[in-house]
């Protein structure tokens, strides 16, 4: 194969059958997608879940992640916490002329490996290639589909008293971002990861409410819950986990660790009486080690940080993207 | 709202919200959009068919169509020629920081319009703002979910002295796009349209194989039938409908009609009893009217055109794109 990505990668012709089979079919060929008809089949009993998210990462490649993992995570991400099993992933490249063919292949290979470690197939896809504009880029998107298990997603399920789970550390993904940026020599590893192991034994019928903390971070998902409901939130900052090492990039850059986007953190909303059960079950996986019980549901209509050092503020919702293109 | 698009609108937070009310919800709303899940919920009975595309067309406006008419037809006439009733939609859309919000109001519309006429409903979606290099743009990924009621996408159903129907006349978006893109005065209206309408009437039993012939043209579909089967195609130009405009700026640009991507135009292979009835039922709808019957299924292993001169020639795979961002 040629050493770039040139048009005729994209164009539906000769150059496109080349790259579709010792790269796409080769990695991540199934029975479903081999197939490459205009659609691809497949039956599901009962309710299905069904979410798109396109992904524009700069740089695609950042520690312990790349843009091929993130967009198997994220998309299965949002079908886990809306109470889905992740099934199938359709995925679409937007490439820009003069690419590295070997980055490419590095993708490839982290979406072969993230969709094996979950166990969901990329049954059908797309190719288009862009004239260079500057660096050469990859965007990609990702469609999901899932079976339901049961809704996580309904706001009326949410009632005063309810716990706040949250599965992770907070803000390694943004941080580890920062830092690629500014050049500066310390490496903190992205959090991206697949939360459906964190979700899938927990006793649904406890959960009221699940979302991943991805862009606006943990303050955008409880400030969209709060202008949905009757209710807020109050939260112990000392609760919050939190690496010393993102803290201080946090303090040292200004921002609030709270509106650092995750790609590998969910806020659980839960029966109060189920909260401990769900949290050692959350601990006994792998990427819900560091889960803590951050807060709770209250009656007052805003979101309330009990700060360490014994004061009360207002959690705001983000105004704009704080780091732009963490995902 | 802000007279161009900014990163706070793809940042999750204020502006995100504001863009998503006062535009995305306005239009498209729906109830299962409005829930603004992680995923959206629903149920299909039976078989489903996936499918998804990313559309990258420069420039966005074109005459008779713009990128949103054609992400909705391009993602919808996958899943009518795989034999499926088009569903539901993702829409996901990534945009140049300063892109007129005025521009994106207009490709909001036409996707407001066109998922209207065939019944789609746009269920869930995601934006994302990328620094500008250059002219601004917009990019749009579509995914559908469709009902299968019978698989058209199987080659081991087509069979020696099948016929083969156009459902319209060819090259009309390649052409016009060429046109707009040279500044040629002459506007060639573009083919795009939704084939739902033409197929659905169609007794699908007797409908052996359909595909939409877009990048690569119909010479591309036909050679990638061939590649996957043990017989060929014999195809007669004069039969092949094509407007006189259309085949007067080929000649002029030097190309193969056969090789120009087509955005409404679907190749259906069937059972020669049922061909004469086929083209009639096809005829009566709105995007059919210039269906015929160009060619049958023979024994030889090649694409070959009869031309209108009374000689034989091979039709060759385009090698790569002629036309780059058509779609």
């Amino acid at each position: 194969m040629d050493d770039i990505v040139t048009l005729s990668v994209g164009g539906g012709g000769r150059g496109f059958q080349k790259f579709l089979n010792s790269l796409i079919l080769k990695e991540l060929g199934n029975p479903i997608l081999n197939n490459l008809g205009d659609s691809s089949y497949m039956t599901i009993d009962g309710e299905i879940a069904f979410t798109t998210d396109s992904f524009v990462v700069e740089p695609e490649f950042f520690p312990d992640g790349d843009i091929g993992k993130l967009s198997v995570c994220g998309t299965c991400n949002d079908l886990a916490v809306s109470g889905a099993v992740p099934l199938y992933l359709s995925l679409s490249f937007i490439i820009s002329e003069g690419y590295k063919m070997e980055d490419l292949e590095k993708i490839v290979s982290s979406i072969k490996q993230t969709s094996e470690e979950i166990g969901v197939k990329i049954v059908c896809g797309d190719t288009k290639v862009i004239p260079r504009m500057g660096k050469p880029q990859i965007f990609i998107n990702s469609a999901g589909i899932g079976k339901v298990i049961r809704s996580l997603n309904d706001y009326k399920n949410i009632k005063v008293g309810d716990r706040v789970i949250i599965t992770s550390d907070i803000g390694r993904h943004g941080i580890s971002m920062m830092l690629v940026r500014e050049g500066i020599d310390a490496v903190i590893e992205s959090d991206c990861c697949l939360l459906y192991e964190v979700i899938k034994n927990l006793d649904y019928k406890y959960i009221h409410f699940a979302r991943d903390a991805t862009r606006g971070g943990v303050a955008a998902v409880l400030n969209e819950i709060v202008s949905m409901g009757e209710f807020g939130f109050e939260i112990e900052e000392s609760t919050i986990p939190i690496e010393d090492r993102v803290k201080y990039y946090c303090e040292f850059f200004g921002y609030d660790p709270l509106h650092i986007a995750n790609e590998g953190v969910a806020v659980i909303i839960l029966d109060k009486d189920y909260a401990d059960d769900a949290l050692s079950l959350i601990r006994e996986t792998k990427y819900g080690k560091k889960a803590a019980i951050v807060g709770e549901v209250v009656e007052k209509k805003r979101v309330i940080l009990n700060t360490s050092i014994g004061g009360k503020r207002y959690v705001e919702m983000p105004l704009g993207e704080i780091l732009p293109r963490i995902c």
